[in-house]
């Protein structure tokens, strides 16, 4: 595909992509948005002016939710044809070029859909095993690991926006020669690269949904950090998970990146041995393959991809959904940390100082084991085959003192 | 005080209630409403006779969260208002009794809030102990609980009104004799009593709230019933806690008791030993003395009190936002399992039955270890101070079959 519009050919927002976000201008209010190289197509102006035949009140939206309420038919009909007229000499998006498109820099992206309930799954094996292996030596997977996609339910209202600030969390934790615990700001803050999935449909309370039909319930992924105080975290987690060491902050990325324009970038799952339970059996490339970057500052410290994910978001669902819980449109299902197979393919901070341990070096010559305030993290991602390239752009974070 | 209204004299809705709920009718939509004996006062209706000063689009709605969100003083105000014409001879309630009275049998009472998130304490420190014997013999209470009021995040999407039928929860588990989890309805299915708390007040993502003003956060008191598949709990719980083995249904009682009709019920808490972290310490009167039963059918299967909880809502308050995590009007505290002291007095068929081991027998010459089909577990629960008696009504739910 080609468009009459100049765009970086390393750009993630190619013809291919056009992903979905909320943005405003200094003139308007939040409302929805796809986005084309350095420009934000305004598509509330383009219903207005007639072009896109779109119930009122859809577009003109503070997030995604009613719009992808329509069904994937519809909203990916909208990507189609903003897509064809920018592949159109003769396009009504030329013609009135200067009332839909806008310049990046002079907007401001907003959380990309209300989200109503936030699942974090645990589903690299890497990951798992480096953080039982840096908890429990002796016992790095549990025995549940393989036969179950593991999550636990996160905090929804403290989800934020790329570019937010986060402030170093306050707490209790138990340094290893105190008797009892020490109130303070957090010394272990984390980053966790993360991909997310946004919950496309509604399912009914009692309802699971089938395997087959899992990926149906998906409208699209974004990038997603879920910050983390470690030490926080390891004192109050026995018995019931983790809770004040996870629920500060997690920042997302403004756009929503489609199921449709990732599907040429499926690939095979790993192998499963044991085989899963029949309701977690599935067929068909059911992985993505998505190169990401973590960035501390200009230091590139972990490169990975989402593709040898053991758990796949399929497989998510169905375990989600088997006893009848119910999601609903604009939830989000997390993938739990990334992490690759090798030292620098880690997604945290607690597994690239292995604990703590081993501290990382950067370029200025300073050295980190967790993030000091200052840090800024900055997660990106994209997917690239022969030459199309659909990508994320990027979630970041910068860490603030703790408010005294 | 005195109403003209006939009200029996054990009722839990007395004079001194009026709590909040949303309530319809064959005729109308959801809407707000107060009750008052057997009756259900309209509250929209009120408004509309010009007799209460509230904006339009508040009471006309299908959760509380509106009205909550103009603030303690307002909310108050309605019930005292409503109370000093309960009271008044020459009422303009009286006046207009057909039309802004419902007989109780006559409407439909629905969720009463839109519940963002939900969390789940577990602050009886009975419960902790009991759970923790029956699970880990050896180390019955983590070395973490006095210090921390423990708490994870539960799902918000499956919480449904008392009388929702609840279908029994489908998953994986591991008998103690096999090598691999089996699939199938859960054979552990149980009740917990609890109760929980609606927060009344948004603090912003960063905040600590001081526990002298934490209580200023909550709306009012529910009962609640958090479904457990305790097969499926135990299988998947390691190590990020409670998963599908909570979240396939919670059930909540329709009407919101109000901080102020519970006032009078104010009680020391427990002293705490060793003495908690200065964030988590509070004087005055923190808990609140609350009658609970729990039936299975026709038999009263526990009896116990709300006022002995370890952790209070207060201290649970504060801790939730110790790290900036953000409360927001609507989001439920719920107490974790409230057990007592006297195996009659456990708040959970786990406990009851001590993990299944030692069969409850019910007046019909059964026995139960857990929840078989076509069980109906009904909680009730009141306060009591001389003749003020102030009471939630009930929340129950009945077994249906797993869903083939």
């Amino acid at each position: 595909m080609n468009t009459w519009l100049k765009i970086a050919s390393n750009s993630d927002f190619s013809i291919y992509n056009l992903p979905f976000g909320i943005f405003s201008t200094s003139k308007n209010k939040p409302k929805i948005g796809t986005r084309i190289g350095d420009f934000v197509i305004d598509l509330e102006q383009l219903r207005k002016l007639g072009l896109l035949q779109i119930p009122h009140n859809i577009f003109n939206q503070s997030s995604l939710n009613p719009f992808i309420g329509l069904g994937k038919k519809r909203t990916n009909n909208v990507r189609l044809q903003i897509q064809k007229w920018l592949c159109e000499d003769n396009s009504p998006l030329k013609k009135h070029f200067d009332h839909v498109f806008h310049k990046i820099e002079n907007i401001k992206m907003h959380l990309p859909v209300k989200i109503g309930d936030y699942t974090d799954f645990y589903s690299s094996i890497e990951h798992a095993t480096n953080a039982g292996k840096i908890f429990r030596p002796d016992n790095p997977l549990f025995p549940n690991w393989k036969h179950i996609p593991i999550a636990y339910h996160g905090r929804a209202s403290s989800i934020v926006i790329s570019g937010t600030p986060i402030h170093r969390p306050k707490g209790q934790f138990k340094p290893a020669d105190a008797s009892s615990p020490v109130f303070g700001p957090t010394k272990e803050m984390d980053f966790e690269l993360e991909i997310g999935a946004i919950i496309g449909k509604n399912s009914s309370h009692g309802e699971s949904i089938n395997i087959s039909e899992s990926e149906d319930y998906v409208f699209g992924l974004v990038l997603f950090n879920d910050w983390s105080a470690r030490d926080i975290q390891r004192w109050e987690t026995l018995p019931l998970g983790p809770f004040l060491g996870k629920n500060f902050a997690s920042s997302i990325s403004p756009w929503v990146v489609t199921m449709e324009s990732l599907s040429p970038f499926r690939v095979e799952s790993p192998t499963q041995d044991p085989a899963p339970l029949p309701y977690l059996k599935v067929d068909g490339k059911r992985n993505f393959d998505i190169n990401l970057e973590v960035k501390l500052g200009n230091n590139i410290i972990s490169e990975t991809n989402f593709k040898q994910m053991y758990w796949s978001i399929a497989q998510q669902i169905s375990h989600h959904t088997i006893n009848g819980c119910n999601l609903k449109i604009g939830d989000l299902l997390a993938s739990g940390t990334i992490s690759g197979s090798e030292p620098n393919s880690y997604g945290s901070m607690l597994e690239l100082s292995w604990g703590g341990k081993n501290p990382i070096k950067l370029k200025n010559g300073e050295t980190r084991t967790y993030l000091k305030d200052g840090d800024e993290v900055i997660i990106s991602g994209f997917c690239k085959k022969n030459e199309i390239r659909v990508g994320f752009g990027e979630v970041s974070g910068r860490i603030l003192p703790a408010i005294s």
